[in-house]
């Protein structure tokens, strides 16, 4: 590696590192995650610069920036961290770290590959169904819909839910800054070590996979079953039997 | 026919036969199916790599594997299984063969050229309100909709169904594996000879025609019908007169 | 003109004047119904091969055939009339002409440039509502909405309507077969001389103007009030004052 | 500048200086009101060439004209005004100045570098619900929604609202003309100093920013939050708590 990383006196390393976003590969980190959020925007995921997507690469962590249209990110536009020190690798002068960073981290610490964030409508209308009609400390719970398949059994465990498994999304409260929410996701992580999708209350999901395809695939499932969930409600049917 | 088909042990055969998915015509098959599936995706139907689509080429059945991003599909993920021996002519080693390929091959055994499987939610609600308010062995039944008269008689009649005709699509109760749903949908089959759709109930639908063309036209038609039907129940208008 | 028209024993032209929809231009009508018909595609206005759009270009008519899928649509499937003689001049042999073709004619008769039919389901959902809630013989009327200043205050007059004016739409009962809704279509226009558009009832609308650019805003404009109004009933909000 | 500006007898530029639409920066004014226009219309903000977008540019301001199909337009359809003398620097002929104008002026005389005219349905709706359930002085008003966090404080105010600020967005009330509305807006915008967009009842909304990226991202943010509130009430979810 013929570059050298700069670092400040606070520790962040300065702009160089371009040659880790750098590639032809449509599938690398830093070209997968503009294709990703574009992709996400046309979904209502990430609108007005909301939510976020990161990729774990080996040891680094690519994260895409606070505050910038996501359905017109560039490569050059990438935070890198190391995952072990924590440190920038690359770090665009222009841009402001992400503040759903210490979250994507929890879950790369449990061993995922990639974590999205959403600003869904459906999953914050699912939060609010759930605290007025079953309580603050309740999950969402659903049963019995065929897209449940799409969502893993939990860490460690062989194959998907199966259609007679209820599926359970724990859900925090929000927090006034993101990087707040840390502590409480955490703790839901390891009240509910199963789950790969954790809710906040007013505001949205975090969800992750061992990888790009099972998080986005989780998460397209996910938000399919939120909406549908709340069509059921305003059509009076109920989610569990 | 150059090319050697390698059979392994267990009698499928191995990954070759390639000159099978490979074709300039964008209506081939292998290249057909890559496109409709990304169409689907974008009017929500293969969301989470849920749904599938599958065409009969003659004696050579084209089916999309289980599990993939529907929309990314590529000609190089196909599964091409021969209608007669039912034994697959090719099989990528990277994907496995689609749960729901009894279900397409119950459609082609019946004289279908194309067979679509969604998961869409329009459909899901229709399956539920069907069975809240006319009770578990009850068709989805609407009347007076112009857009009825997109789905034929019934196989060997001649036309469409005209506006003052009833619209009934059977539904059969989901299972826990997509392979045991093929007994009920045959049995829908048989008891709705005219029938080109069974929905299954909060799970989706599997809509066949004698060719792409018209799979694809009447799975339209149905969606269209059953989202104006969950409209219709929010405003509180009947579905028949 | 270097090509003959060939004439079959019952009157129509064979199909050659393949002249008349080949251009360069994106605006001449064989190309431009393509284009407007791949959008109306995305807005829903044509699922399923539904609805249809037909321009006047000096004495010929051009038509989408029937049953071909709108967003697929390319020059070489038009049909083109003399509108003079009403004969068809091209006339795609592997199609049939569109059964919308005498109620575009009824439009360009009362001096139209472009007329386009779409199944909108916002559409089918005011006829349904207004049958309901106000009786059979009820137009749709709305006021005090922005969005129908982009409506045309009549035939012959200046200016569009301002945005205290009622907004009214007639609406005429479907039939079993689109060219009988012909009379009651032409009925609609004589009682109600200044409309642009004509509902039909569990079907769609059909929506003129004096060129394509007209039509097209009208259309939209219309749909955006449909859909608007279908969502007032939904909250309990009143569609006058 | 070698151009000159020939002018006309009633003050305004004829139609030269086209070099100050002209240029091969996607980001220059008069192509990013292109790609903003498009890209509003697939959001069903300018449905019907409704709404409108302007962005200053030093001492100019560009202006969408009124009357024309938001997704097609192009830089030379722009009209561009010189911010001192309020005259036209550049007129295309065909085309009417936007109504609209007295409106953008308002806002970059506050110190906006651009500004977004929507007919968003969910903002005509939030309108609506407003007037009903808090009577007609009232503003929209919403909280612990973390989308929130997308609106800046107000004009020289550092960051952000935060999640546990109320957002309080005016509403004033429609008019024939929309030159007419030019008064209240800006009494809305005295009496609401920290405001970042006014809603009109029946019409839609105006929202600004210190830029184009700003203005969108609020634009955005707030269209999701109104869409929100909508859903919210057909859920019987309440705004504030």
């Amino acid at each position: 590696m013929g570059d050298t990383v700069g670092k400040s006196a606070n520790g962040t390393a300065t702009n160089s590192n371009d040659h880790l976003i750098h590639s032809e590969d449509p599938l690398h980190p830093a070209n997968h995650i503009c294709t990703l959020c574009a992709k996400f925007y046309t979904l209502g995921w990430v609108t007005g610069t909301g939510g976020g997507t990161s990729i774990r690469h080996g040891e680094h962590i690519y994260i895409a920036p606070s505050g910038v249209q996501k359905e017109l990110m560039r490569p050059t536009d990438m935070f890198v961290m190391d995952f072990n020190t924590k440190e920038y690798l690359r770090r665009p002068d222009v841009h402001k770290p992400s503040a759903c960073t210490p979250l994507f981290l929890a879950a790369f610490t449990r061993g995922a590959g990639c974590c999205i964030h959403t600003h869904s409508q459906w999953a914050v209308l699912v939060t609010l169904l759930v605290e007025r009609d079953f309580g603050r400390d309740a999950c969402f719970e659903i049963e019995e819909i065929e897209q449940i398949k799409g969502i893993p059994k939990g860490k460690g465990k062989l194959g998907n839910l199966g259609y007679y498994d209820r599926l359970k999304i724990p859900i925090i409260e929000n927090t006034a800054h993101e990087e707040d929410l840390t502590g409480s996701l955490e703790k839901a992580m390891e009240k509910h070590p199963d789950t790969f999708a954790v809710l906040v209350r007013r505001h949205g999901i975090y969800v992750w996979g061992d990888n790009v395809h099972k998080a986005k695939t989780q998460c397209e499932s996910l938000d399919y079953i939120f909406q549908l969930a709340v069509e059921m409600k305003k059509l009076g049917l109920p989610w569990t039997t």
